[in-house]
C-alpha cells in the first residue's frame, strides 16, 4: 500500500527527534516545559515518557503505577517528578507528545513529488505504523480512552486526522484525481473511523499486528469509489508487489 | 436510513425482556446464574446491572463504586452481593448482558419480509441505537477498553457483529443483490469498524447522538460501491424522507 517513492522518516525516529519542541506543544501540567530545557534533560524527559507509555499501552493508567514507570526507564524519582507533577500530568504528557507526532508526521509527508491522493496513503500507512509500533502513539490513543476526556486532546487527534485527510483529498478532487460527487470532508471522516475502529478491534483481541492487514482491506474497498480510473491505473502499476 | 417495514423490537426493549435466559448465558463469575431465578430476582438484577452499566458508561471501571451503583439501583447490599460476588463480577455481566442483546436483535430483525442487505440495514440501525440509547450497550463497550480483555467477551462483541454482517451480506451476495467480486467478509469487517470507530470518536468527543448521522455518512459511501444499481434503486424508492 505504501508507495515506492515514500521516504519520509517512519512514526518512530520522527517522535523520538530531539530537536527542539514547538512553543507551547508541551503539557501544561508538567513542571518543566520542555521547550525549556537543555538536551541531556530532554533526554530523560523522553526516556521517562516512553517508559509510562509502554505500561499506559499495556496495563491502562489505572493499572500503572510510578514505580514501575520509573524501574523501566532507568531514572531517579527526582527527575520523574522535576518533569511531571503527577501520574496525571505523565499521561497528558504522552497523549501530547502523540498529538505533536500526528502533526510533524504531516509536516514530513505533504511535500513535493506525491500527489495528494498518494500522500494520504502515505499519512495513513505511517500513522498505521505508528500505531503498531510506537509506544508513545500505543499509549497515547489507549489514554484517550482511560482519561477524563478534554476538548484539545480530542480535537488533537481525531479531528487533526480528520482535517489533514480533508485537506488531502479536497487537494486530490481540485487536481481532478477524483471521481464526481465525492465529498472530502465526508471521506475524510470515514478514513478516520476506519483506522479507529480497526485499531480498537485489533487491541481487543490483542493482535495489534493485523492492523496493517485491515487497513489495506479498507483501502481496497474505498479507492476504486472515491479515485478516478486514471489515478487507480497509476496507482495500481506503481505500487510494490 | 430504517427501512419503514421494521417492526422489530428496539435494542432497549429487548435488553430489558425478563424472559428465560438462555443457559450459560449468564456470567459465571456472578454468585447467581441468571436461569434460575424468579421473575422478582430477575428484575432486581437487571435494576442493579442497569444501575451500574450507567455509571461505566459515564465514569469507566475504576471511577465506579459499589456503593454508587447501589445508591442508583434502589436495591440492597445483599442483592448486590447475591446477584454479583465482586465489582469485577459485576462488570463481567454488563458485558455478558450486552453480547447476549446483540444476539437477540439479530434474531428480531433477520425474518420474512426483508431482504439480507435491508436487514443489515435495519441491524446496523439498532445496533446505533442501542450505542445511543441502551445503558447496558453504552457501559459494555467502554467496559471492554477498561476491563482486561477475555476473548469470548471481544469474540461475541466485535467478532459476531462481523459474522452476523458477512452472513447476511453472502446472503445478499447469493440473491444477486451485490455488485461483481464484493467479499462479504472484507465488507463485513470495515462495517464493524466503522461502527466502532465512529463510537469512539462520538464518545471521545462527548458527542453520542453525532453517531447516527456518522454512520449514515458511511452507508452513502459504502452502499453504491457494494448494492446492485436495481437495489439502491428500490432502496433510495422506499427509504422515507
Amino acid at each position: 500500500m505504501q508507495p515506492r517513492a515514500l521516504e519520509a522518516g517512519s512514526f518512530h525516529s520522527v517522535m523520538s527527534s530531539t530537536g527542539p519542541k514547538r512553543p507551547g506543544a508541551g503539557d501544561s501540567d508538567a513542571s518543566a516545559e520542555p521547550a525549556a530545557l537543555q538536551p541531556r534533560a530532554r533526554a530523560t524527559r523522553l526516556a521517562i515518557l516512553t517508559a509510562a507509555a509502554e505500561h499506559f499501552a499495556r496495563n491502562g493508567y489505572h493499572a500503572t503505577s510510578l514505580d514501575s514507570v520509573l524501574a523501566d526507564s532507568g531514572g531517579t524519582k527526582g527527575a520523574l517528578y522535576f518533569h511531571f507533577a503527577s501520574k496525571e500530568a505523565l499521561a497528558r504528557a504522552v497523549i501530547a507528545e502523540m498529538v505533536q507526532g500526528w502533526g510533524d508526521l504531516r509536516g514530513h509527508i505533504s511535500r513535493p513529488g506525491l500527489d495528494p491522493l498518494a500522500a494520504l496513503l502515505a499519512l495513513v500507512d505511517e500513522v498505521v505504523r505508528g500505531l503498531i509500533e510506537d509506544p508513545i502513539a500505543r499509549g497515547g490513543t489507549r489514554l484517550l480512552n482511560d482519561l477524563p476526556r478534554r476538548a484539545r486532546d480530542v480535537g488533537g487527534h481525531y479531528g487533526r486526522g480528520e482535517r489533514d485527510a480533508a485537506a488531502l483529498l479536497g487537494q486530490a478532487a481540485q487536481a481532478g484525481l477524483l471521481r464526481d460527487g465525492i465529498e472530502p470532508a465526508l471521506v475524510a471522516r470515514q478514513i478516520v473511523a476506519l483506522i479507529a475502529g480497526h485499531r480498537q478491534i485489533c487491541d481487543a483481541a490483542a493482535d495489534r499486528h493485523s492492523l496493517r492487514q485491515r487497513v489495506d482491506e479498507a483501502w481496497t474497498l474505498l479507492l476504486p469509489t472515491i479515485a478516478t480510473d486514471a489515478w487507480l491505473a497509476t496507482w495500481r502499476a506503481a505500487k510494490p508487489g
